[in-house]
This record gives structure tokens, C-alpha cells and sequence, in this order.
């Protein structure tokens, strides 16, 4: 009988341990921060092969993506990929992208604040920061809010 | 010595329950939006008595506060208060000031995207749109980043 108790109890106390919660960012698997990083290299790699599809991957395909620019903000993935083409019509005016200064705050264990800069080389350069949401979704981390502003 | 191990067990047990996490939306009080909002409403009617002393009250106070706009990061609470004084340094540059479309977004137990659009009305009307993180810090929503555009 105590025997089975402490048997149980083991199972408790392991369920305890396993059940520590993850709501500041102590506990946040270390890479996460470069896992997020890293989705933001490849957005950068994919704008520079003059790929905005490859570079809406990183977006949230979701009618509840939104993304903030200029005092408006554009609702869902289609209406986000069909502005950046609109605005971005030709391999002249994509020009160079380069981000830089990247500061991750993780807010929860699948939840992150991103802050960085954004730099356009191109005949009219460009650049300003942003302020970028992300949530690990199914493993994934995607952007899931983006607010731009260009330099005044 | 077996009651003393079921007392031990009734602890750890407890612990199981107490430990349970909030790390998804599911968990999260009911009024955590309503919270929001009445914060940002709280600071709408302070700017409106030309107080930005009661205003910055909802802003962390913090040197890792961060407030992007027009392409610029100032950093810190200090810095923050600044520039709002030095930006609106008359009741009429304050102007009347509204806050429409606010839509929260729970990303943790404590943590939450605010999206919303700004309106001044004064001689020069301006407005745009803003995106805030919010955190809860000992029990009290705070805005810890805040992203604001002007309509162009």
C-alpha cells in the first residue's frame, strides 16, 4: 500500500515539474529568439531575389492578418501580398532590402514582439522601422501583425 | 509515516492545480479586454484634459519602453514623456483627441495586441492609426511598445 502511494506520489511530483508553467520569458526555449530572427533573414533573401510570394511566406495566411503602414491598415494575407505588388511593381523599385537592429521580446512561449529597421537601396532609397507580432503557429512562427513607418 | 506521505501527496497535489498554466486564450478572465480598452478610454479622457502626465500613466515605466512612429524609436519612459511634451506643448496643439476602432487581440494570460485609430480635432486635424503591446505587470495592463502612424 505506501508503497503504491509513493509510486503515486512520484507521478505527481513529475507532473508537477512537467507542468511549470511558460508565461514570462524565463522559461522560452533559447533559440526561439533566433528561430525568429532567422524568419526575418529569409524574408529579407527572398525580397532580394525579387520574390514577394516567397516573401508573404513568413506572413499569417489568414483574413486576420493585419498590417499597419501610413496611418491604414490592410486586412487578411491577399489584400497584404496584392499591396506589396502594387506598390512594388518592378525589380527597380523592390531595390535591396536590409533589415537591421532586430530586438525579439518574447511575450509567451508561442507569442513575440519584434522591432527592427527596414533599409530600401534603390534609386529612391528608402527605410524606416517596424514593429512585427509573431505566434508560433503549428511549430511556425509567422507574422500575424506588422506596423510600418517610413522615415519622415 | 503512510498519513504522512498522504499528507505530503494532498500537498503536492494542490501544487498540480495550482501550477496549472496560462499560456493560451483559453484561460484568460473574461474582462481582460474590456481592461484594455478602459485603460486606453482612461488615457483618451487625460489628453483630453490636457494632461499627459495622466496619460503616460499607462505606459510602463520603464527604460525598455519603446514608442515608434514616422520611422524613429524613442526608448524609455522618460524619453516618451519628452517628446509628447515637446510635440504637443500647447492645449491647442493637444486638440480634442478620440480613440476609435480598438480591437484587442489576447496573446498570453498577460499579454495583448491593441490595434486602434487616433483622431485629433484642433486647427491642423490629424490622425492615423496605432498598434500597442500590452502587458499585465503586477495585476495592471501597461502599453510596453506603441507604434502610431499619421495618416499621410
Amino acid at each position: 500500500m505506501s508503497s503504491n502511494i509513493l509510486r503515486w506520489c512520484t507521478t505527481v511530483a513529475v507532473l508537477v515539474l512537467v507542468q511549470t508553467p511558460v508565461v514570462s520569458g524565463e522559461q522560452i526555449p533559447q533559440d526561439a529568439t533566433e528561430q525568429i530572427k532567422s524568419v526575418l533573414f529569409k524574408q529579407q533573401a527572398a525580397w532580394n531575389n525579387g520574390d514577394i510570394d516567397a516573401f508573404m511566406e513568413s506572413y499569417w495566411k489568414s483574413e486576420k492578418l493585419t498590417f499597419s503602414s501610413g496611418g491604414e491598415t490592410t486586412r487578411g494575407w491577399q489584400a497584404t501580398i496584392d499591396r506589396y505588388k502594387m506598390k512594388y511593381n518592378s525589380r527597380d523599385l523592390m531595390g535591396q532590402l536590409t533589415f537591421s537592429e532586430l530586438e525579439v521580446t518574447m511575450l509567451a512561449g508561442d507569442a513575440a514582439l519584434a522591432l527592427g529597421r527596414w533599409k530600401l537601396e534603390r534609386d529612391e532609397p528608402a527605410g524606416g522601422n517596424f514593429s512585427l507580432i509573431f505566434r508560433r503557429l503549428n511549430g511556425v512562427w509567422l507574422i500575424i501583425h506588422d506596423h510600418t513607418s517610413t522615415e519622415e
